[in-house]
Protein backbone atom coordinates (compact mmCIF):
# COMPACT_ATOMS: atom_id res chain seq x y z
CA UNK A 1 0.00 0.00 0.00
CA UNK A 2 0.86 3.26 -0.34
CA UNK A 3 -0.84 5.57 2.35
CA UNK A 4 -0.89 9.20 2.89
CA UNK A 5 -1.74 9.72 6.86
CA UNK A 6 -3.60 13.48 7.01
CA UNK A 7 -2.80 14.52 10.96
CA UNK A 8 -4.85 17.26 12.60
CA UNK A 9 -3.82 17.55 16.46
CA UNK A 10 -1.55 20.91 17.59
CA UNK A 11 -0.12 18.61 19.92
CA UNK A 12 3.20 15.75 19.23
CA UNK A 13 2.91 14.31 22.65
CA UNK A 14 -1.25 13.93 22.49
CA UNK A 15 -3.06 10.30 21.73
CA UNK A 16 -3.11 11.54 18.41
CA UNK A 17 -0.05 11.77 17.55
CA UNK A 18 0.88 8.65 19.42
CA UNK A 19 -1.84 7.19 16.90
CA UNK A 20 0.26 8.60 13.63
CA UNK A 21 3.43 7.56 14.81
CA UNK A 22 2.45 3.99 15.74
CA UNK A 23 0.57 3.96 11.81
CA UNK A 24 4.04 5.28 10.50
CA UNK A 25 5.92 2.62 12.04
CA UNK A 26 3.64 -0.24 12.18
CA UNK A 27 2.47 0.17 8.24
CA UNK A 28 6.35 0.96 7.50
CA UNK A 29 7.58 -2.38 9.24
CA UNK A 30 4.83 -4.16 7.37
CA UNK A 31 6.65 -3.22 4.12
CA UNK A 32 4.30 -0.43 3.02
CA UNK A 33 5.04 2.99 2.17
CA UNK A 34 4.18 5.87 3.94
CA UNK A 35 3.82 9.96 3.73
CA UNK A 36 2.24 11.85 6.25
CA UNK A 37 0.47 15.84 6.17
CA UNK A 38 0.88 16.71 9.75
CA UNK A 39 -0.77 19.89 9.41
CA UNK A 40 0.27 22.15 12.17
CA UNK A 41 3.48 20.99 11.63
CA UNK A 42 3.69 22.69 8.19
CA UNK A 43 1.91 25.42 9.40
CA UNK A 44 -1.26 24.95 7.39
CA UNK A 45 -3.26 27.39 6.11
CA UNK A 46 -6.75 26.75 6.98
CA UNK A 47 -8.42 29.54 4.96
CA UNK A 48 -9.98 29.54 1.47
CA UNK A 49 -9.03 33.47 -0.06
CA UNK A 50 -7.82 34.53 -3.70
CA UNK A 51 -3.91 34.30 -2.90
CA UNK A 52 -5.17 30.34 -3.38
CA UNK A 53 -5.79 30.86 -6.66
CA UNK A 54 -2.68 33.45 -7.84
CA UNK A 55 -3.54 34.72 -11.67
CA UNK A 56 -6.61 33.03 -11.68
CA UNK A 57 -8.05 34.78 -8.94
CA UNK A 58 -10.89 37.15 -10.92
CA UNK A 59 -12.38 40.03 -9.53
CA UNK A 60 -14.72 39.58 -7.19
CA UNK A 61 -13.29 36.11 -6.75
CA UNK A 62 -15.47 33.30 -7.24
CA UNK A 63 -14.81 30.47 -5.61
CA UNK A 64 -15.42 27.02 -7.78
CA UNK A 65 -14.96 28.63 -11.09
CA UNK A 66 -11.46 30.18 -9.44
CA UNK A 67 -10.07 26.98 -8.00
CA UNK A 68 -11.08 25.22 -11.36
CA UNK A 69 -9.05 27.89 -13.44
CA UNK A 70 -6.22 27.62 -11.37
CA UNK A 71 -6.22 23.70 -11.38
CA UNK A 72 -6.47 23.55 -14.88
CA UNK A 73 -3.97 25.86 -15.71
CA UNK A 74 -1.28 24.95 -12.70
CA UNK A 75 -1.42 27.96 -10.86
CA UNK A 76 -2.56 26.90 -7.59
CA UNK A 77 -0.51 27.56 -4.50
CA UNK A 78 2.69 25.02 -4.30
CA UNK A 79 1.17 23.64 -0.70
CA UNK A 80 -2.38 23.06 -2.55
CA UNK A 81 -0.29 21.06 -5.25
CA UNK A 82 1.63 18.91 -3.38
CA UNK A 83 -1.17 17.67 -1.29
CA UNK A 84 -3.14 16.84 -4.35
CA UNK A 85 0.13 15.03 -5.79
CA UNK A 86 -0.24 12.89 -2.94
CA UNK A 87 -3.53 12.12 -2.91
CA UNK A 88 -2.70 10.75 -6.82
CA UNK A 89 -0.07 8.85 -5.05
CA UNK A 90 -2.14 7.20 -2.13
CA UNK A 91 -4.57 4.17 -2.94
CA UNK A 92 -5.15 4.33 0.71
CA UNK A 93 -5.31 7.67 2.90
CA UNK A 94 -5.70 7.79 7.19
CA UNK A 95 -7.27 11.16 8.71
CA UNK A 96 -6.38 11.53 12.94
CA UNK A 97 -8.23 13.89 14.17
CA UNK A 98 -10.14 14.79 17.82
CA UNK A 99 -13.65 15.12 16.81
CA UNK A 100 -14.10 19.11 17.73
CA UNK A 101 -17.93 20.47 17.66
CA UNK A 102 -19.43 17.61 16.12
CA UNK A 103 -16.61 17.44 13.30
CA UNK A 104 -13.40 17.94 11.68
CA UNK A 105 -10.87 20.56 13.25
CA UNK A 106 -10.92 24.10 11.57
CA UNK A 107 -7.06 23.01 9.58
CA UNK A 108 -8.55 19.91 8.77
CA UNK A 109 -11.51 21.41 6.85
CA UNK A 110 -9.16 23.84 5.75
CA UNK A 111 -7.62 21.36 3.94
CA UNK A 112 -10.74 20.00 2.28
CA UNK A 113 -11.54 23.07 1.35
CA UNK A 114 -8.36 24.39 -0.25
CA UNK A 115 -7.17 20.91 -1.65
CA UNK A 116 -10.47 19.47 -2.99
CA UNK A 117 -10.50 22.22 -6.09
CA UNK A 118 -13.12 22.23 -8.59
CA UNK A 119 -11.97 20.14 -11.72
CA UNK A 120 -9.59 17.72 -9.55
CA UNK A 121 -12.70 16.67 -6.69
CA UNK A 122 -15.89 18.25 -8.05
CA UNK A 123 -16.60 19.84 -11.12
CA UNK A 124 -15.31 16.51 -12.68
CA UNK A 125 -17.19 14.15 -15.48
CA UNK A 126 -19.74 14.84 -18.06
CA UNK A 127 -23.66 15.63 -17.37
CA UNK A 128 -26.10 13.37 -19.89
CA UNK A 129 -29.48 11.95 -19.19
CA UNK A 130 -27.72 8.82 -17.31
CA UNK A 131 -25.15 10.29 -15.67
CA UNK A 132 -24.45 13.78 -13.23
CA UNK A 133 -21.04 14.07 -13.74
CA UNK A 134 -18.53 11.84 -11.87
CA UNK A 135 -19.52 11.92 -8.72
CA UNK A 136 -20.39 9.46 -5.42
CA UNK A 137 -18.06 6.41 -6.49
CA UNK A 138 -16.42 7.71 -9.93
CA UNK A 139 -14.42 10.38 -10.24
CA UNK A 140 -10.46 11.71 -9.79
CA UNK A 141 -9.68 9.68 -6.77
CA UNK A 142 -11.91 6.60 -7.48
CA UNK A 143 -9.93 3.30 -6.70
CA UNK A 144 -8.66 4.67 -3.51
CA UNK A 145 -10.00 3.95 0.35
CA UNK A 146 -10.02 6.02 3.57
CA UNK A 147 -9.78 5.58 7.28
CA UNK A 148 -10.95 8.18 9.66
CA UNK A 149 -9.25 7.65 12.73
CA UNK A 150 -11.44 9.91 15.69
CA UNK A 151 -10.41 10.40 19.33
CA UNK A 152 -13.74 11.73 21.46
CA UNK A 153 -13.95 12.84 24.91
CA UNK A 154 -17.18 11.61 25.46
CA UNK A 155 -18.72 8.55 26.12
CA UNK A 156 -19.36 6.07 23.55
CA UNK A 157 -23.46 5.49 24.63
CA UNK A 158 -23.86 9.31 23.83
CA UNK A 159 -23.22 8.92 20.23
CA UNK A 160 -24.73 5.55 19.90
CA UNK A 161 -29.18 4.68 17.79
CA UNK A 162 -30.40 6.69 20.73
CA UNK A 163 -27.59 8.85 22.10
CA UNK A 164 -27.92 12.77 22.70
CA UNK A 165 -25.47 13.93 20.28
CA UNK A 166 -26.45 11.40 17.48
CA UNK A 167 -25.26 8.34 15.92
CA UNK A 168 -21.65 8.44 15.15
CA UNK A 169 -21.94 6.80 11.10
CA UNK A 170 -24.67 10.10 10.99
CA UNK A 171 -21.96 12.51 12.23
CA UNK A 172 -19.06 11.17 10.15
CA UNK A 173 -21.26 11.21 6.98
CA UNK A 174 -20.92 14.46 5.79
CA UNK A 175 -17.01 13.70 5.89
CA UNK A 176 -16.94 9.68 4.68
CA UNK A 177 -20.01 10.48 1.93
CA UNK A 178 -20.09 14.40 0.93
CA UNK A 179 -16.22 15.03 1.49
CA UNK A 180 -14.59 11.70 0.47
CA UNK A 181 -17.00 9.60 -1.63
CA UNK A 182 -17.71 12.27 -3.79
CA UNK A 183 -14.47 12.69 -5.75
CA UNK A 184 -14.51 8.67 -5.29
CA UNK A 185 -13.06 7.44 -2.20
CA UNK A 186 -14.61 4.65 -0.39
CA UNK A 187 -14.34 4.68 3.70
CA UNK A 188 -13.82 1.92 5.61
CA UNK A 189 -15.67 1.77 8.88
CA UNK A 190 -14.07 4.30 11.16
CA UNK A 191 -11.89 3.67 14.16
CA UNK A 192 -13.47 5.85 16.89
CA UNK A 193 -11.93 6.15 20.73
CA UNK A 194 -14.48 7.45 23.06
CA UNK A 195 -13.77 9.08 26.48
CA UNK A 196 -10.61 9.78 25.42
CA UNK A 197 -10.14 13.12 27.69
CA UNK A 198 -10.34 10.39 31.14
CA UNK A 199 -7.93 7.77 29.39
CA UNK A 200 -4.61 6.71 31.92
CA UNK A 201 -1.50 5.56 30.37
CA UNK A 202 -2.55 2.24 31.38
CA UNK A 203 -5.05 2.27 28.92
CA UNK A 204 -2.68 2.91 25.95
CA UNK A 205 -1.18 -0.32 25.05
CA UNK A 206 -5.04 -1.87 24.45
CA UNK A 207 -5.43 1.07 22.33
CA UNK A 208 -2.56 0.26 20.66
CA UNK A 209 -3.24 -3.14 20.14
CA UNK A 210 -6.56 -2.29 18.85
CA UNK A 211 -5.42 -0.33 16.10
CA UNK A 212 -2.55 -1.91 15.38
CA UNK A 213 -5.14 -4.64 14.10
CA UNK A 214 -7.14 -2.40 11.92
CA UNK A 215 -3.90 -1.18 10.73
CA UNK A 216 -3.08 -4.72 9.83
CA UNK A 217 -6.26 -5.47 8.47
CA UNK A 218 -6.48 -2.66 5.98
CA UNK A 219 -6.24 -4.10 2.92
CA UNK A 220 -8.90 -7.03 4.01
CA UNK A 221 -11.41 -4.59 5.21
CA UNK A 222 -14.65 -4.02 3.41
CA UNK A 223 -15.55 -0.15 2.82
CA UNK A 224 -19.09 1.58 3.59
CA UNK A 225 -21.09 0.43 0.78
CA UNK A 226 -22.61 4.09 -0.46
CA UNK A 227 -24.32 4.06 -3.23
CA UNK A 228 -23.23 4.66 -6.63
CA UNK A 229 -24.43 7.97 -7.92
CA UNK A 230 -24.46 6.82 -11.74
CA UNK A 231 -25.82 3.43 -11.86
CA UNK A 232 -29.41 3.01 -11.51
CA UNK A 233 -30.26 4.03 -8.01
CA UNK A 234 -30.55 7.31 -8.70
CA UNK A 235 -33.13 9.20 -10.53
CA UNK A 236 -31.30 12.04 -12.90
CA UNK A 237 -31.33 15.02 -13.10
CA UNK A 238 -33.11 15.13 -9.16
CA UNK A 239 -30.70 12.46 -7.73
CA UNK A 240 -33.31 11.44 -5.83
CA UNK A 241 -33.42 7.59 -4.61
CA UNK A 242 -35.56 5.77 -6.68
CA UNK A 243 -38.77 4.50 -4.51
CA UNK A 244 -38.38 1.14 -2.84
CA UNK A 245 -34.52 0.86 -3.11
CA UNK A 246 -34.64 1.55 0.69
CA UNK A 247 -34.75 -1.19 3.38
CA UNK A 248 -38.09 -0.98 5.18
CA UNK A 249 -37.95 1.79 7.50
CA UNK A 250 -34.55 3.01 6.15
CA UNK A 251 -34.56 7.42 6.52
CA UNK A 252 -32.13 10.13 5.80
CA UNK A 253 -28.11 8.80 5.70
CA UNK A 254 -28.68 5.51 5.98
CA UNK A 255 -30.84 5.83 2.55
CA UNK A 256 -27.20 6.48 0.90
CA UNK A 257 -25.93 2.86 2.12
CA UNK A 258 -27.07 0.00 0.01
CA UNK A 259 -29.08 -2.61 2.64
CA UNK B 1 -32.97 42.92 19.42
CA UNK B 2 -29.03 42.87 19.92
CA UNK B 3 -27.94 40.94 16.71
CA UNK B 4 -24.76 39.52 16.34
CA UNK B 5 -23.71 38.21 12.76
CA UNK B 6 -21.13 36.07 11.97
CA UNK B 7 -19.97 36.42 8.80
CA UNK B 8 -17.78 34.14 6.87
CA UNK B 9 -16.96 34.65 3.33
CA UNK B 10 -13.82 35.80 1.64
CA UNK B 11 -15.75 37.67 -0.95
CA UNK B 12 -16.78 41.47 -0.17
CA UNK B 13 -19.10 41.24 -3.46
CA UNK B 14 -20.47 38.14 -3.22
CA UNK B 15 -24.17 36.85 -2.31
CA UNK B 16 -23.06 35.83 0.98
CA UNK B 17 -22.05 39.58 1.76
CA UNK B 18 -25.01 41.42 0.00
CA UNK B 19 -26.82 39.66 2.36
CA UNK B 20 -24.92 40.78 5.50
CA UNK B 21 -25.49 44.11 4.44
CA UNK B 22 -29.08 43.75 3.45
CA UNK B 23 -29.49 42.15 7.02
CA UNK B 24 -27.34 44.91 8.49
CA UNK B 25 -29.75 47.93 6.71
CA UNK B 26 -32.64 45.97 7.50
CA UNK B 27 -32.43 45.61 11.35
CA UNK B 28 -30.70 48.85 12.03
CA UNK B 29 -33.75 50.58 9.92
CA UNK B 30 -35.95 48.39 12.20
CA UNK B 31 -34.54 49.95 15.39
CA UNK B 32 -32.65 46.86 16.29
CA UNK B 33 -28.95 46.86 17.41
CA UNK B 34 -26.07 44.88 14.68
CA UNK B 35 -22.57 43.77 15.46
CA UNK B 36 -20.83 42.08 12.47
CA UNK B 37 -18.05 39.64 12.82
CA UNK B 38 -16.64 39.47 9.14
CA UNK B 39 -14.00 36.76 10.05
CA UNK B 40 -12.16 37.23 6.93
CA UNK B 41 -11.82 41.18 7.13
CA UNK B 42 -10.75 40.15 10.70
CA UNK B 43 -8.12 37.81 9.52
CA UNK B 44 -9.88 35.46 11.89
CA UNK B 45 -7.11 33.20 13.08
CA UNK B 46 -8.92 29.73 12.16
CA UNK B 47 -6.57 27.38 14.11
CA UNK B 48 -6.70 26.30 17.96
CA UNK B 49 -3.19 25.72 19.25
CA UNK B 50 -1.15 26.53 22.45
CA UNK B 51 -0.73 30.14 21.62
CA UNK B 52 -4.98 30.67 22.49
CA UNK B 53 -4.62 30.32 26.13
CA UNK B 54 -1.02 32.71 26.77
CA UNK B 55 0.12 31.24 30.20
CA UNK B 56 -2.10 28.96 31.06
CA UNK B 57 -1.05 26.55 28.21
CA UNK B 58 0.31 23.50 29.55
CA UNK B 59 3.12 21.66 27.90
CA UNK B 60 1.61 19.32 26.73
CA UNK B 61 -1.28 21.17 25.66
CA UNK B 62 -4.30 19.98 26.49
CA UNK B 63 -6.96 22.03 24.34
CA UNK B 64 -9.82 21.50 26.84
CA UNK B 65 -8.40 21.67 30.12
CA UNK B 66 -6.07 24.38 29.11
CA UNK B 67 -8.91 26.56 27.61
CA UNK B 68 -10.83 26.00 30.26
CA UNK B 69 -8.25 27.35 32.72
CA UNK B 70 -7.46 30.67 30.29
CA UNK B 71 -11.11 31.36 30.29
CA UNK B 72 -11.47 31.03 34.06
CA UNK B 73 -7.93 33.51 34.53
CA UNK B 74 -9.03 35.65 31.79
CA UNK B 75 -5.79 34.87 29.77
CA UNK B 76 -7.33 34.12 26.48
CA UNK B 77 -6.05 35.88 23.63
CA UNK B 78 -8.18 39.09 23.02
CA UNK B 79 -9.51 38.10 20.04
CA UNK B 80 -11.55 35.55 21.66
CA UNK B 81 -12.63 36.78 24.48
CA UNK B 82 -13.93 39.96 22.18
CA UNK B 83 -16.12 37.64 20.43
CA UNK B 84 -17.72 35.63 24.20
CA UNK B 85 -18.50 39.36 24.55
CA UNK B 86 -20.52 39.74 21.59
CA UNK B 87 -22.06 36.40 22.17
CA UNK B 88 -22.94 37.79 25.60
CA UNK B 89 -24.23 40.97 24.09
CA UNK B 90 -26.85 39.30 21.81
CA UNK B 91 -29.68 38.29 21.99
CA UNK B 92 -29.63 36.52 18.45
CA UNK B 93 -26.80 35.49 16.23
CA UNK B 94 -27.59 35.05 12.46
CA UNK B 95 -24.24 32.97 10.63
CA UNK B 96 -23.98 33.79 6.66
CA UNK B 97 -21.74 31.25 5.31
CA UNK B 98 -21.66 29.07 1.95
CA UNK B 99 -22.19 25.42 2.27
CA UNK B 100 -18.55 24.19 1.34
CA UNK B 101 -18.05 20.41 1.22
CA UNK B 102 -21.07 19.86 3.51
CA UNK B 103 -19.97 22.20 6.28
CA UNK B 104 -18.96 25.39 7.16
CA UNK B 105 -15.86 26.92 5.74
CA UNK B 106 -12.75 26.39 7.89
CA UNK B 107 -12.42 29.99 9.09
CA UNK B 108 -16.17 29.45 10.78
CA UNK B 109 -15.15 26.15 11.96
CA UNK B 110 -12.30 28.24 13.44
CA UNK B 111 -14.27 30.39 15.19
CA UNK B 112 -16.49 28.00 16.55
CA UNK B 113 -13.08 25.88 17.68
CA UNK B 114 -11.55 28.62 20.11
CA UNK B 115 -14.35 31.07 20.86
CA UNK B 116 -16.59 28.34 21.99
CA UNK B 117 -14.11 27.18 24.99
CA UNK B 118 -14.13 24.77 28.15
CA UNK B 119 -16.29 27.05 31.15
CA UNK B 120 -17.41 28.82 28.63
CA UNK B 121 -19.63 26.81 25.95
CA UNK B 122 -18.91 23.20 27.48
CA UNK B 123 -18.05 21.76 30.86
CA UNK B 124 -20.68 23.99 32.43
CA UNK B 125 -22.76 23.42 35.62
CA UNK B 126 -22.83 20.60 37.67
CA UNK B 127 -23.17 16.87 37.05
CA UNK B 128 -25.70 14.38 39.40
CA UNK B 129 -28.48 11.82 39.43
CA UNK B 130 -30.64 13.90 37.63
CA UNK B 131 -28.42 16.59 35.64
CA UNK B 132 -25.36 16.13 33.62
CA UNK B 133 -24.18 19.50 33.15
CA UNK B 134 -25.68 22.54 31.66
CA UNK B 135 -26.38 21.35 28.06
CA UNK B 136 -28.31 20.75 25.34
CA UNK B 137 -30.96 23.89 26.39
CA UNK B 138 -29.15 25.30 28.94
CA UNK B 139 -25.83 26.69 29.47
CA UNK B 140 -23.76 29.62 29.02
CA UNK B 141 -25.81 31.29 26.08
CA UNK B 142 -29.07 29.97 26.90
CA UNK B 143 -31.96 32.45 25.96
CA UNK B 144 -30.10 33.52 22.74
CA UNK B 145 -31.86 32.19 19.25
CA UNK B 146 -29.73 32.12 16.23
CA UNK B 147 -30.28 31.52 12.41
CA UNK B 148 -27.78 30.43 9.95
CA UNK B 149 -28.39 31.92 6.67
CA UNK B 150 -26.58 29.18 4.14
CA UNK B 151 -25.48 29.49 0.40
CA UNK B 152 -25.52 26.31 -1.67
CA UNK B 153 -24.28 25.97 -5.05
CA UNK B 154 -26.33 22.84 -5.82
CA UNK B 155 -29.77 21.92 -6.59
CA UNK B 156 -32.15 21.71 -3.63
CA UNK B 157 -33.62 18.09 -4.73
CA UNK B 158 -30.10 16.97 -3.76
CA UNK B 159 -31.10 18.05 -0.44
CA UNK B 160 -34.11 17.07 0.42
CA UNK B 161 -35.39 13.76 2.17
CA UNK B 162 -34.46 11.45 -0.73
CA UNK B 163 -31.64 13.68 -1.88
CA UNK B 164 -28.33 12.10 -2.92
CA UNK B 165 -26.40 14.60 -0.51
CA UNK B 166 -28.40 13.78 2.66
CA UNK B 167 -31.44 15.87 3.76
CA UNK B 168 -30.58 19.60 4.58
CA UNK B 169 -31.78 19.44 8.05
CA UNK B 170 -29.78 16.66 9.05
CA UNK B 171 -26.59 18.23 7.63
CA UNK B 172 -27.11 21.14 9.39
CA UNK B 173 -28.06 19.46 12.82
CA UNK B 174 -24.45 19.03 13.80
CA UNK B 175 -24.36 22.80 13.64
CA UNK B 176 -27.70 23.53 15.02
CA UNK B 177 -27.71 20.80 17.65
CA UNK B 178 -24.21 19.94 18.22
CA UNK B 179 -22.66 23.33 18.45
CA UNK B 180 -25.55 25.71 19.09
CA UNK B 181 -28.01 24.29 21.21
CA UNK B 182 -25.26 22.26 23.29
CA UNK B 183 -24.14 25.75 24.97
CA UNK B 184 -28.29 26.76 25.11
CA UNK B 185 -28.97 28.61 21.81
CA UNK B 186 -32.05 27.75 19.95
CA UNK B 187 -32.17 27.61 15.82
CA UNK B 188 -34.80 29.09 14.01
CA UNK B 189 -35.36 26.82 11.30
CA UNK B 190 -32.54 28.30 8.66
CA UNK B 191 -33.08 30.31 5.24
CA UNK B 192 -31.05 28.23 2.49
CA UNK B 193 -30.49 29.43 -0.79
CA UNK B 194 -30.02 26.78 -3.68
CA UNK B 195 -28.60 27.09 -7.06
CA UNK B 196 -26.59 30.26 -5.97
CA UNK B 197 -23.44 28.69 -8.12
CA UNK B 198 -26.29 29.79 -11.36
CA UNK B 199 -28.24 32.82 -9.93
CA UNK B 200 -28.29 36.27 -12.16
CA UNK B 201 -28.36 39.46 -11.00
CA UNK B 202 -32.19 39.50 -11.83
CA UNK B 203 -33.01 36.66 -9.34
CA UNK B 204 -31.24 39.10 -6.44
CA UNK B 205 -34.49 41.23 -6.05
CA UNK B 206 -36.31 37.93 -5.19
CA UNK B 207 -33.72 36.34 -2.44
CA UNK B 208 -34.05 39.90 -1.21
CA UNK B 209 -37.51 39.89 -0.41
CA UNK B 210 -37.46 36.51 1.31
CA UNK B 211 -34.20 37.09 3.28
CA UNK B 212 -35.97 40.59 4.75
CA UNK B 213 -39.12 38.63 5.42
CA UNK B 214 -37.17 36.09 7.42
CA UNK B 215 -35.68 39.48 9.06
CA UNK B 216 -38.95 41.32 9.85
CA UNK B 217 -40.14 38.00 11.47
CA UNK B 218 -37.40 36.86 13.46
CA UNK B 219 -38.99 37.50 16.52
CA UNK B 220 -41.73 35.83 16.25
CA UNK B 221 -40.69 32.61 14.64
CA UNK B 222 -40.65 29.10 16.41
CA UNK B 223 -36.99 27.47 16.75
CA UNK B 224 -36.62 23.97 15.92
CA UNK B 225 -37.88 22.01 19.15
CA UNK B 226 -34.53 19.62 20.18
CA UNK B 227 -35.34 18.07 23.13
CA UNK B 228 -33.54 19.17 26.31
CA UNK B 229 -31.31 17.09 27.82
CA UNK B 230 -32.20 16.91 31.73
CA UNK B 231 -35.82 17.43 31.96
CA UNK B 232 -36.95 13.64 31.74
CA UNK B 233 -36.60 12.94 28.12
CA UNK B 234 -33.32 11.38 28.42
CA UNK B 235 -31.44 8.74 30.64
CA UNK B 236 -28.86 10.08 32.88
CA UNK B 237 -25.95 9.53 32.26
CA UNK B 238 -26.01 7.71 29.30
CA UNK B 239 -28.08 10.31 27.47
CA UNK B 240 -30.15 7.84 25.84
CA UNK B 241 -33.64 9.26 25.03
CA UNK B 242 -35.97 7.37 26.22
CA UNK B 243 -37.77 4.28 25.22
CA UNK B 244 -41.34 5.38 23.86
CA UNK B 245 -40.56 8.66 23.24
CA UNK B 246 -40.13 8.97 19.20
CA UNK B 247 -43.10 9.70 16.80
CA UNK B 248 -43.08 6.42 14.96
CA UNK B 249 -40.30 5.36 12.56
CA UNK B 250 -38.00 8.64 13.80
CA UNK B 251 -34.82 7.98 13.90
CA UNK B 252 -31.48 9.40 13.69
CA UNK B 253 -30.60 13.11 14.46
CA UNK B 254 -34.78 13.41 13.90
CA UNK B 255 -34.75 11.21 17.95
CA UNK B 256 -33.49 14.62 19.21
CA UNK B 257 -36.22 17.26 17.90
CA UNK B 258 -39.56 16.82 20.02
CA UNK B 259 -42.85 15.25 18.12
Amino acid sequence: MKTLIVHAHPEPKSLNSSLTDLAVSTLTAAGHEVQVSDLYAMNWKATVDAADYGPSASAPLRVARDSGRAFDTGTLTADVRAEQEKLLWADTIIFQFPLWWYGMPAILKGWVDRVFTYHFAYGVGEHSATKYGERYGEGTLAGRRALLSVTIGGKESHYDARGINGPIDDLLFPIQHGILYYPGIESLPPFVLYGTDRLTDEDYPDIAKAWQQRLHTLETTEPIPFRKQNFGDYEIPSLQLKEGLEPLGRSGFGLHVRG
